[in-house]
């Protein structure tokens, strides 16, 4: 049994004690996120969440990993073949990583953003990491169809998730008795989160400050944004949208 | 008189034509967006807009350059200041710039991001390319405190314009004959488009995308976000929290 499990264990422990005692903040609160990232992401999966805790991070003492799943190169939003730039467009952005799969650091919450990227074929080491990675954090967050890989990881299994409306029959036989919830704009199953495509990351970042830091605190967060957030993880008119 | 300057205005009367012939769509539709990226920048500023003009490059051949006020470095979200970091947190996103304002290519759309870096005393030979660069695009898009770097560079001059609500004291003072208009989700007047803060980019482009692409198009982009686009300009009430 290792150190780091034991950690993990304690750390557990101490966030079900907190959870216990008070039902909207935790007096162990996390510190380490990491947000992984793949060729192709989802920019906005990733920058609505992170700017959400951009925006924490000047009222709470806060770290963030960037992880890619390969080197440490900057990682484009780029299309990764030429069909999914039918109209051959030059128009992406690239971030940079501060770690790699490889070296990343211990985290708090896991991240994962979804997007084109999520359908690659060689996104097998960056499923191990998030298989290995996720039994260590607090909580698991995915945005969009960062819920696929999640579920390739086994995070989702036996438990309830959504994910990306306009994509929906991507993440049929994935995950092992997931319960897949096509009407939720978010889903709150114990530690693991997931979003439905897109924005909805960033109802869901809100929420989760809320359950975890208070609801004064998100409020504050979505004013700064000059964002309405949405309050009912139930309310979905893109499933409706999308005849699901 | 010279030939850059002349095609400036062959485009501009020719948009004017098209806006003429039809009041949703542009025959001279824009191909080259540029957003200026500094120091400190706000995150889904950048992002927000971005992210619709990724999914617009899926459907119209777009290309996209992120142009440094400084090099070719990475360009951070990072605070400048231990002031404005007072939890001292390590919590920051940086971006590839494509350009530096020194070597920015022509552009028919001019985007300007807002955050705690439009409060930097070193920003004048941005403000300068702003003024150079926006006399010669066919639009100019602020977000939130973005409309703070316009308006030093003079695009805001005699117009009407919005700005973020939290901070809008400090607009004060900035352009000539500015006309700042407190209850507005967004503004537009003729080329210029100002946005109120962060989220409300996303709003701001989205109509941007209904005026100039149609409103299906920008329906269609909003949908693929999962994201509820407000259509009503003047609904604020950010303005009214702020008291405004």
């Amino acid at each position: 049994m290792s150190m780091k499990w034991l950690q993990g264990l304690a750390l557990a422990a101490l966030a079900g004690l907190a959870c216990a005692q008070d039902n909207s903040t935790n007096s162990t609160l996390p510190v380490n996120f990491g947000m992984v990232l793949f060729p192709s992401f989802q920019a906005l999966d990733v920058f609505g969440p992170l700017d959400a805790l951009n925006l924490l991070s000047m009222q709470y003492p806060l770290n963030l990993y960037l992880i890619s799943s390969t080197t440490l190169d900057p990682v484009s939003t780029k299309a990764r073949s030429a069909g999914m730039n039918t109209h051959n467009s030059n128009f992406s952005e690239a971030i940079t990583p501060t770690h790699t799969i490889h070296d990343a650091p211990a985290l708090d919450v896991l991240m994962i953003p979804g997007g084109l990227g999520t359908r690659a074929d060689d996104l097998d080491p960056l499923i191990d990491y998030i298989a290995d990675a996720s039994k260590e954090t607090d909580y698991v967050l995915t945005i969009c169809t960062g819920s696929w890989l999640a579920a390739r990881a086994g995070v989702l299994d036996g438990r309830n998730a959504t994910s990306n409306k306009r994509s929906w029959a991507g993440r049929e036989g994935l995950g092992n008795g997931t319960n897949w919830i096509a009407h939720a704009r978010w889903v709150e199953d114990g530690n693991v989160w997931t979003s439905s495509g897109i924005s909805a990351g960033i109802d869901m970042t809100l929420a989760w400050i809320a359950s975890v830091y208070g609801n004064d605190t998100a409020t504050d967060v979505a004013n700064s944004m000059e964002y309405e957030r949405q309050l009912d993880p139930s309310y979905d008119p893109f499933a409706d949208l999308y005849n699901l």
